[in-house]
């Protein structure tokens, strides 16, 4: 099976700054010797010296729904394009965008050549983003974000039902799974639910030893 | 005289990417030739880069009141710090924040050792900014942003109202006004009227020759 | 044809207290002589005044996605159903809601038996909203508001776009078309394209004489 | 010691709807027995029936810096005032407001003769608000919410030099503390303290006998 994963840093001390680049040189290199495709979504300060020091996708974490302009404080897509971003996270749970904004923000992303990850938290928000034809979906049931219980195991349904609900409408979008997978059980599971991959965060980047982490999260498919 | 000049760059094409640098490496030309203290607000996606190419200090648009943890699209003091960013702006008539949150950003601000620039639009909030013992107030009466109205011309007394009302909660805090300034006598005028400085956007960034344009405004002090 | 009309007090003057329930009074006495359905939707402070004043159904403009409990100031749905309301506007061009948000929102207004108009700007944004099931999706074409130019006739395939795509994804959906529309030949060409309704405001409210437009605009369905 | 109490009725189903009103008229009882100044601050949808079912002083929750015209969903100052409205909360911990705005809402408040409470979080946001000129500044140490320990025990001094700093600015401001008062004991520290009242919600709304509670909340006045 192959797979995507999407590394979200937040703001995690263990993922700002200078630990930035050295998280993604570790997801740079378990990319190469394990040939599954990682990406990282750092926070926008660090999005360039990120996307300078390694050659995997590098993701903003976000994207606002401005051109050019008078939009102070704004993220500007082409500030993301210029800084060498790959793809934008949409929607996550921590900063939810209205319906109108999403449509758009697909739109300006895709304008400057930037793929886009639209976070959804149910099988009906998950269906209505794939109207946009977004890149990816990345579904998150809310109650078990940062719990450490893997969506795979704790709602399989929602995953495949998801997968089902997202090809309906669009089978290009590609859908991922997130909320609590760490370990590669939890991963090889979700794929054989039908994700194409999965968004993680915590159990990665507040790992005792993220590099044995990821190898483990890797290790079964 | 002495001054500082902030330039927002706000998200013009102009001054995005490439341009930031381009654009910081101009003002930091001026600043030198003249002896001015010029700083640069760059989106934050372009903060590092700019930060690494230019000596003067470089401010980020905005910060929002989060700590490390799960804020996935926010913006987080420390990945500013760690840019390299010198201060930040704060409250912009673009990106307005609660009177809470203005009075935790200025903390965190400081915490990190970034100057502070709250953005006011009237003598009242200008006073309540700066009972949060920011660096800087900078005053913009929202119905001359954007014009090339200078307010030194059109609203003199804002500024040197303003200017009492604050030294009288906090002399510490300087004062800065902003909206309409471009020229080298409305610079001179702003400083008369008490002001220690002024921040500028359009009538610097989209001027025909940006060099000529700055080299004009701090022409007069 | 039969056909349901909402007018959206928005905050007028003319449709504030005391002009709430005179304004109210004229669309009951519309809908009574011509057999069409008309409903009014007036400020929350103004809701329970009109709907104890009126026959016709009464509609909130907007309903914050909380439950009982400590949420100051916002608008929970049971005080819309204790003060008599039918039904809610949701996601008002004038009020975005974000995707997770409309997706609740029709489920609260459902469960204390509201019905839910969601208010949409295109054809991806209409069909995305009818995968909630809400009872009405009106879609407003942006440009085109508080314009007076008809969305029948501006843009007539923006109609009859939204009813196919509704309509293929959840057929109960009724849609409304919103923005511009006034007279009685627009109304017409809106149901003529499929719409089952439409959603108006200035077109009625800020009429010389309000009672003569309604009748104008009803006259020829 | 004269005192004005004000209770927040939240959204809790205990204070909404025909619950609303009931609360009401217990509050006006006990401030026509105890000559102790009670004020009601029901949801917004039930401001019109107990306003007109009794005769204290009834506040809203909030109040939306829109004037007439297209802002569907907010929250217009007039339609607050043609409720019958006496006054409004600004700036709720539940419903922040941006300092521009705070400045605006209170103006918009006494322009059409709604007293305003601008509620704060810190000694420092006290100070700013009082600047505005505001009728009622109220000050609620977040982290004392729905906690039930009341603020004249837990951070007695947060109090007084609220107090004092609020006057130091302008002294026809009035202090009122919230945050976990709800006994006579509670209420008499505050006023001693040199608070001219209380807001206060859970404490008397959640009891099991609201009326034995306000009896014991103003008994030792």
């Amino acid at each position: 099976m192959s797979a995507i994963i999407i590394l979200n840093y937040k703001t995690y001390n263990e993922s700002t700054g200078e630990n930035a680049v050295k998280l993604a040189k570790i997801c740079e290199s378990v990319a190469k010797s394990s040939g599954v495709k990682i990406a990282v979504a750092p926070q926008i300060a660090d999005l360039y010296r990120v996307a300078t020091a390694v050659e995997i996708p590098v993701f903003s974490q976000n994207l606002d729904v401005v051109g050019p302009g008078s939009f102070t404080g704004h993220v500007y897509s082409k500030s993301l394009c210029d800084a060498n971003a790959a793809g934008t996270l949409l929607n996550h749970s921590e900063k939810r965008m209205t319906l109108a904004d999403i449509e758009k923000a697909v739109r300006y992303a895709r304008k400057c050549s930037l793929l886009s990850v639209v976070c959804t938290n149910s099988i009906k928000t998950s269906a209505a983003a794939s109207l946009f034809d977004p890149d990816f979906v990345a579904v998150e049931p809310p109650e078990l974000i940062g719990t450490g219980i893997p969506v795979s195991k704790a709602n399989p349904e929602i995953v495949s039902d998801t997968v089902e609900a997202v090809k309906n409408i669009n089978k290009d979008v590609k859908v991922l799974c997130g909320a609590g997978i760490s370990k590669g059980e939890d991963l090889k599971a979700a794929l054989e639910l039908g994700a194409e991959g999965v968004l993680l965060a915590s159990g990665i980047i507040k790992a005792k030893d993220p590099k044995a982490a990821l190898e483990d999260l890797v290790s079964m498919i």
